[in-house]
């Protein structure tokens, strides 16, 4: 193998440009070139690819985003733009593919290795939602950014003496949400892997009220089976104690500049991903497992869903209270 | 005069608690005993107040929000309740009032002034709209945290080559979104002191998309003509080249640690309070005028709208090209 | 078991506090009492202890340090102060201990436990140089506060076109040093794992100068080999292109608020242990294997070296290119 | 005038780059072309230039240090030097230059300024020793930085109960931390502009221990009288009460993202130098005095010694109560 592509899909993530410079530097080091194709499948369709080298890749190690830029694509589920696809990199001579992205991305992926194209994936999404790996790319600084956001409103949320319902990212996974309220000290946290009915919530926080806690967090999912509205009215209704406030916090989740374990997982699994193509390997994921990174069938990762850790939900109750 | 009170009323703004310990501490130098009073004018009515000293403020300097804590309290427009304040100090042998908050409070400060209360108020608010200083305690603070939210945003919209309408504070007041938008390199600031029309927002966003530029960043003041769901429906529509996404940021701008500029801004207002007070001034507020801290009446500033510069308006637009 | 104490121990690391707080709220839950130990070993010989509810660690799972305080106490290797320490326990009817430190006071849990209190110990010690666990409690913030050191470093190294010797903590271990110049895209990590010649360091720098990099970083352990000031010596003799500076980074390593990571990984710690206690458990620690908790004798941990994975360091020398 | 140039110089600080956009984008505006020198008066006398676009200083308002680098040049104090500048300027046509830099920089100005070359200075350097304008660029910045180091150094300070001294930059001048001191809550601060006896630290730590205060911090300006080990030492000997530590913060205190005061400081002088040049004006520095922008002449910024505000100091000593 002499020359391979790399790259980014999906939604960005921080640490996605640390992995890219992992890719080309593991590329040189065993003397292949890497390629940078840009906004994802749809520059690939497109045909928007340059040269990479070391020095391209200098200074970005610290910048969130994609330098290559991304695109979501949902016209690569067609078949008739795969092709195109293969197209584009056999023109290209380019002969195998590093493909940095969520669980969308690896669909996309999937669909390259069946026809025929060298491909190994690495999971990148903030919503840590990729099945087969403990970890994906840009989950740690999305939740530094939760976090940081959980200890802000904090100081206000004390000052009334507020209830403060946080909508926190994620699609259909609540990790972030759960995550971010163990680690914020939150007083209930709605996640769309467990159901807790709004009579529920209006407890704890009277609770909190009750007990004489200076304020109450309540940190919702996007994906949680009661919206943040729809829960800001019922406690509203309900006379929790507390007067309620609602935060939506958005894509200030998605930037920043990454965490140091958001660029050392990046490197890793971008080495890692050049080291699997060389050696032949294609069709499978770069995963992170306990501490090892392993790789994984493209095949099986998109077939499951990742779920959450039981202990991890019991734990943020006990510690609420 | 032996006995003065201090309290935290309106809105919560960073470095509020830096202003309660200057207070206390310059207070304690003189000679002059500082009791705190809890949740603003509705703990004052309340009559929730506690003795401070220079321990019980040590360590909070860097704390956003306030340890009173604060209130709204609308009923203290209401004549009968600024004489039930006033009975309230007078028991607690009370002689004197440091009132910290935004143009609201300066009203309440004012009321107890006219019933022959010595007070004098500090202006805090994150909205830096009040009249008669340059800086509030807080919008510096504010300021930065809407400059790190926009930082952050500009890494996925470059990703994605996207233009994103970002929401900050300010009430009335086009502050905070004027000062974000230069300091965050906007292409376009939207608020209440301008009106730009919906149609010269869509030229600067094509034009952006026409110059390659990587993304177009709207900041939106709160109190502006055009509410953002407004602009970003009329963008949409109007095909601007790029795709639009909108985020409101909400409660975050209120909290987090204290800036430098605001914790010394604040130390200066809390000691120069206590030293009017002790001279006998009354019936007016500390004012940061160029680098000096001056002494307004309060009937000034609750009668004056503070507005901005126009010499930065036209500059952020000189330099958003 | 319905009494139980937990101190810290040692150096301080950012999420003891968090730790204490689950170790708490765990021991509330299952109807144990909690008692805070002060100061360590030092405050357990002269009996300085309190009880410990869940209000008390409200609040605190976001600050540095440790509120219950620490201290070195060398003197604990002497049996008689550790049976000086026996009776304090006893007096004060405490029947089992949650020990949170680093190496040393992994020592002296082992040392209680064989004295036949029932002992559990939690790893916390930024130098990640405890063994059996992957992770101590406080490794991950101060791995970001060297990065967020070094991402400065650079942006001054770059305008100066200057090589910069940075220094970080870690006693023996080079993980801090290892992790930080991955992290950070350093030019070459010294490290007292690996015996780096001067004259290769020297080679490294040239070589960067030469490529026509804008700076050099070299990230030295405490313990490595050649010390800081005997590297800078050498390369500004040996001239290699760039001008030469050392910065130290020293104790800002040990403070700030806890990453998510840390704070989440000090909760798994707290609840563990308070369940390995009243499960009957002692003379182990709670350890952090792939991403489980698991109990290691203390025994063992106190025996043996932790080293870092080769991986790692030829990783790191790959993408510094 | 038709084209001007712009040069960095002397110690790099945070918000140059800010002010180099807003040159390009200003000259942009009124149809003046805009040249980059790199690295200072080296890179002017080795004609070291390239012509500059609104494009090309996108993108770069929130990064610090220079894009253009910089340089210390102590040769260009040689007339014959200036002279070669001189020469470089016009072989290029550059009519007027903007100069951004320290106090040394201002007297590089000022010598090309006496040989005919329209100049306007613009004052940035952390020491905020730049006489004429109340603050330079890059002050605020390195304020925030040396805060958040105190910050973190407090938990570790307040766990174990020790005295801490943190050296910080300055030159001769004790603003950063006479600054740093106030807003970081310090016991004490040592400037240049005051001398404070050993034993009148002494004092004031051994206070700190006995009112029962959980850390004393002192800041040490590197211009200081005593130096930092001296202190160090001294109360190591007059056992003070607390263990004594010391931090020097050194390079950490150039970089990092400028704050939003920095970026709207460094935005407006660079305005406010373009304007000035293109209406003719030479031989001066743009200036902060109060908040307005005033043109200084460079021959008073050169012979004049900015001070420290007497209330500063008093009131810094008040609050350490």
């Amino acid at each position: 193998m002499t020359r391979i592509g790399v790259l980014t899909s999906g939604g960005d993530s921080p640490g996605m440009n640390a992995c890219i410079r992992a890719v080309v530097r593991r590329g040189t080091s065993l003397g292949v070139e890497v390629w940078g194709i840009k906004r994802g499948f749809k520059g690939l369709i497109n045909g928007e690819m340059e040269k990479l080298d070391n020095r391209k890749v200098g200074g970005i190690i610290q910048k969130g985003g994609t330098f290559l830029q991304t695109a979501r694509c949902p016209e690569f589920r067609d078949p008739r733009m795969v092709r195109e696809g293969v197209r584009r990199l056999n023109e290209a001579g380019i002969e195998g593919l590093v493909i940095i992205g969520g669980d969308g991305s690896m669909r996309g992926a999937f669909a390259l290795h069946e026809m025929g194209i060298p491909v190994v994936g690495v999971p990148a999404s903030i919503d840590n939602d990729v099945w087969g790996t403990d970890m994906c790319i840009g989950v740690d600084t999305a939740l530094n950014t939760v976090l940081l956001a959980i200890d802000r409103i904090k100081d206000t949320a004390t000052s009334h003496g507020r209830a403060f319902l946080i909508e926190v990212m994620g699609r259909e996974s609540g990790y972030l949400a759960l995550m971010g309220g163990l680690a914020g000290g939150a007083e209930a946290v709605l996640i769309p892997e467990k159901d807790t009915p709004l009579e529920e919530i209006a407890r704890v926080v009277e609770e909190a009220y009750i007990k004489g806690k200076p304020h109450a967090i309540i940190i919702i999912a996007e994906g949680a089976k009661h919206k943040t509205q729809e829960v800001a009215s019922f406690l509203t209704q309900d006379e929790v104690g507390f007067e309620v406030r609602t935060i939506i916090l958005g894509h200030i989740q998605r930037g920043g500049s990454p965490t140091a374990f958001d660029r050392i997982l990046a490197s890793r699994f971008g080495v890692a991903a050049v080291d699997a193509l060389v050696q032949g390997k294609t069709g499978v994921m770069v995963a992170l497992v306990g501490n090892k990174v392993e790789l994984i069938p493209l095949k099986e990762v998109i077939s499951k869903t990742k779920g959450l850790e039981p202990e991890m939900i019991e734990m943020a109750e006990v510690l609420a209270q």
